[in-house]
């Protein structure tokens, strides 16, 4: 089809994951530009002028940007293999609901005990767990959350995992002892070399993060 | 068919409203179901134990939360007319894209007009006209959003029309002077009954929002 396929990305971003692994997924090659977001590309500002986030996926010249828009995309344009939604009308609406509900839970919870000291982190800390054991709940005994096979949910919140040893050692918690039937959910997804291959290393995160909290002044 | 669909709504909602227009211009018949918001019903909570939110569709017994899902489920179920989303991949992620926008920024920039006073009022309502702007400009020439037909965007950001004499008369501004075609556009989506038939009268919302800022002390 010729192709031509440009992923602006930040390496740390869980967001930008969620699209490295649904490319890696649909076996579609592309080139990866990593932005300073300090420093934000001209390229960046003229492909997502409204947000100026990344990721960005540029498709033949054109802009697709927010995560799970840019996965649903790529799931609709590359549909011959791997798909990431159900096909099943209501399931997709349970699987739009369960991002969604990522989206709109998991990332803040989170920030809160990265980014804050204090009764503030203790806060995000129990917040992020309740949040994981209601999507715990959610996942029950199947081995993915839409059933037999890896699919939109779990790229959703996978990512989140390669921040898990900065929460936990920031916030003094172990995901293990809180939600264990999730971490052999994570561990199942982490099998799967597209996943493994998206996700950079724990530790390499956590000194990116102390720098954050270094520059922000916190503690 | 046979199909059986109750809607959990409440009228002034501009969330709810754009279920109700999604059904209008699908042609399905539904069960209204009104909520006591103070007071939410069994079976909301039964439907939406996340959230315990409207609007809720219960299409055959099985409920779909969120409205922008909501709305894509009806578009995907009742596909046979007035398709909502364009069946091109990239134009769909632009949909999407745009009603991400209006979903991240139009509701709490409004509620920040009527729910506040002051400086507080008047930062809300610069961003109100910024992000309707934004909006007016990326609608430029073109009769609705996705081009010649109403579509999703359009039933997205129409909804909040049924607020806008709440928010013009509480913040002092006109938006026909702010943003001539934006209005345009929305003189033409009211002459659709599918839309009109679905928001309420904006001097009703006028009256409950005044009542609102009553019980919560405001001025």
């Amino acid at each position: 089809m010729g192709d031509k396929v440009i992923l602006l990305d930040a390496w740390p971003s869980m967001f930008g994951m969620r699209v490295r692994i649904a490319l890696a997924e649909k076996g579609v090659k592309y080139e990866y530009k990593e932005e300073d977001l300090i420093n934000k590309s001209p390229l960046l500002l003229e492909m997502n002028p409204i947000h100026k986030k990344i990721p960005v996926l540029i498709h033949n010249g054109k802009p697709i940007c927010e995560s799970l828009i840019i996965v649903q995309y790529i799931d609709e344009v590359w549909n011959n293999k791997s798909p990431l939604l159900p096909s099943d009308p209501y399931e997709r609406a349970q699987a739009r609901f369960w991002a969604d509900y990522i989206d709109k839970k998991v990332y803040d919870a989170g920030r809160k005990v990265w980014a804050t000291k204090g009764d503030e982190m203790e806060a995000g800390k129990k917040e992020f767990i309740e949040v994981h054991k209601v999507l715990e709940e959610e996942l029950g005994d199947k081995p993915y959350f839409g059933g037999e096979t890896f699919g939109y949910v779990d790229l959703a919140l996978i990512t989140f995992y390669s921040w898990f040893y900065t929460y936990e050692t920031i916030g003094n918690f172990s995901m293990e002892a809180e939600c264990p039937k999730l971490m052999a959910w994570v561990k199942r997804c982490m099998q799967k070399e597209s996943v493994a291959k998206s996700l950079p290393d724990q530790k390499k995160i956590y000194g990116f993060v102390l720098g954050l909290r270094k520059r922000f002044g916190i503690e």
